[in-house]
């Protein structure tokens, strides 16, 4: 009788939002960037994808399943991770004959995210994280979240980011390989558990324009780009890490919205121009100017990816002044329910703010709070049962 | 007795919309600019400032009227315009004793726009250019248009450019008194009459940040602004006089547009960002993209000043192609009810634009329709009586 056991793995991988920003490949079907990044891992209690990762000789083809949908793994980029981590599996198997041989059967994937996918939310990074470290599971490599970040990098760029909890750094690397392209962990989340993040999700629009689109765009039309890949980035990378290993919130802030500005002015500086902001977005980041000027000091940083959502970073003695106002101006959304919502004080909103809160509550339709969280965690729970079911 | 005769002379100038921006100065107090720009002189008939300046020995101090409403002329920059002036025309009256003292009298000015002040139309650029040519006109100076600029540029930077009509550069010059920071003529408007330019007046909505403090601001702490000054705009003002010279509308187009992101992304770069440009600017970016995609040509090219008003600039030929467009998403907006505006024919508004003429309806409260125009004109039309009394 042929073997048919199933053999699972399943894990939990985080969001992560940059703080210096990825924006630009150098070599796009590896996904090499044209500038290194820094993120911060946001806690898996709210946001995060949940992955199990299934072989078996009994499965037909392999196949990607994500919140109940089917999903088309034919691509170069989602290839390029199943092929890697099955070369490392291959190699293993190659090494110790006794291991059964995983690498020639199909996979089974079923992956749910707890939040919603393609709120530009930055689901790809923890979908891609996810996979990447579930299958590694599955296939038991001893590879190190540093070596599975140069795989995962190759299904979504900033997913390299998500293998590692914390504050984590994705080093762009020199080599035409790409095998120095990595993340690296700059603190664990232990070493500044206070940060903690509002993230003001805008109402849905439709995305102009796809990120990988969008990069490709700036770096062959943007005049300023070059500027910001040579110059800007490299310097503030350094500021960054420091401000991290420091614990500078104020440092951190002032880099944080110089960073994502920069960004999003390359975007405009592109041709067409590509637009991610909108008049809600913009209200935010009057408010948080606002917030900063009224306490003094920096107690808030906006950070804006590729779409209108705002996520303020702040830190945890600071909710009042920073999540206690968005709460006076938004108590009424989706997000204050629970634990965490309940528990921040409304503050007073600061003034000269007027046109920006109505803007904000036309344009923004649900808070999520949370904060500096762990990498992937592997867990018992599975997607997927002993006889290969989607549970 | 003595004399008491009032001297007059009047003066109609016009508004000018750059193509090369002016951003960031790099002497404040002289208005010398960070980099040169170039701009198209709009018809009088449409935008103009009507000014008389008059003197008379009689009249107890300078004075400035706007609209009715006296103005404060005791600023650094009016005062550098009136005192240039005066020590020109001091100058004449040493060489020929027979010439009446004016440089000893006061003077009494009288300005109306035909447009809305501070609606971000470019207003202070038409009043600084009419306050020069009519007291240049009044003092007969002999001094050629770019002698004047050099005077009006004191007053407000792109001023100096509504010293000529039809296609103007400001030189930004290199020496330290800001002597050769002047504006010259790049091209009659009679050798490229087709311009025309549909004006898109956003709401009114105050503007966050002046001109003046978010040129410093910028010059102070974007990072990529250095790129546009040093490398960026010499490039473009080259290829921009050379689409000019060769009525190239494609190459026209692309350098007016790629400039305006240049400039709104080196505002977004400023700390704290300065967002002139609101949802609806960028509707209307999107709408002229899709007329530019739909025609398979660029026949139509946007460009906003430090506001959000959309400035649309497009060839007569083509005026169904892009008014057209707009007076179909925008007809009902006051504006097309003169001979011009009827004259447009509506046309169908390219696909994948909903949310963007949604936007435009929101946003805009009125539209202007203009083209290439000349420089001050010289009027017998006064605003002030032979007797010294405003009419």
């Amino acid at each position: 009788m042929a073997d048919t056991k199933v053999h699972r793995a399943s894990t939990f991988a985080p969001v992560n939002i940059a703080v210096i920003k990825y924006w630009g490949k150098r070599d796009p079907s590896l996904n090499l960037p044209t500038n290194s990044s820094l993120s911060v891992t946001l806690s898996q209690s709210d946001l995060r994808t949940h992955t199990t990762a299934s072989c078996s000789p009994s499965f037909p083809s392999d196949s990607l399943t994500l919140n109940g949908a089917s999903q088309d793994i034919s691509g170069a980029r989602t290839q390029a991770c199943l092929s890697e981590l099955r070369s490392l599996r291959r190699s293993l198997e190659q090494s110790d004959p006794s291991l059964p041989r995983l690498s020639e059967q199909k996979l089974k994937i079923v992956s749910r995210n707890n939040f919603p996918t393609a709120a530009g939310l930055a689901s790809s990074a923890a979908g891609f994280a996810a996979l990447v470290r579930s299958i590694a599971d599955l296939y038991a490599l001893p590879s190190s979240p540093t070596e599975l970040s140069r795989i995962a990098r190759q299904g979504s760029g900033s997913a390299c980011r998500s293998l590692f909890g914390g504050y984590v750094a994705w080093e762009m690397g020199s080599e035409a390989d790409g095998s120095d392209s990595v993340a690296v962990e700059v603190a664990p989340a232990s070493q500044w558990p206070g940060m903690r993040a509002v993230i003001l999700v805008a109402s849905a629009e439709k995305k102009d324009v796809s990120s990988t689109a969008g990069m490709q765009a700036t770096v062959k039309t943007s005049s300023l780009f070059k500027q910001r890949v040579e110059t800007v980035v490299p310097a503030r990378m350094k500021e960054m890490e420091k401000a991290v290993q420091k614990k500078d919130f104020e440092a951190f802030a002032g880099l944080t919205m110089r960073d994502s500005n920069s960004f999003h002015a390359c975007c405009l500086d592109t041709e067409p121009p590509i637009f991610y902001m909108n008049d809600a977005s913009r209200a935010a980041v009057r408010v948080v100017d606002r917030i900063n000027e009224a306490a003094g000091r920096k107690v808030a940083a906006y950070t804006f990816d590729a779409g209108p959502n705002a996520v303020v970073y702040y830190e945890e003695k600071d909710e009042g002044l920073v999540a206690g106002v968005f709460k006076s101006i938004l108590g009424k959304v989706e997000g204050w329910e629970g634990e965490k919502g309940a528990a921040v004080k409304e503050a007073q909103v600061p003034g000269g703010t007027e046109a920006a809160v109505e803007k904000l509550r036309m344009g923004i339709s649900r808070v999520i709070l949370t904060g500096v969280g762990e990498g992937p965690i592997k867990t018992e729970e599975m997607l997927i049962d002993e006889k290969g079911e989607t549970i």
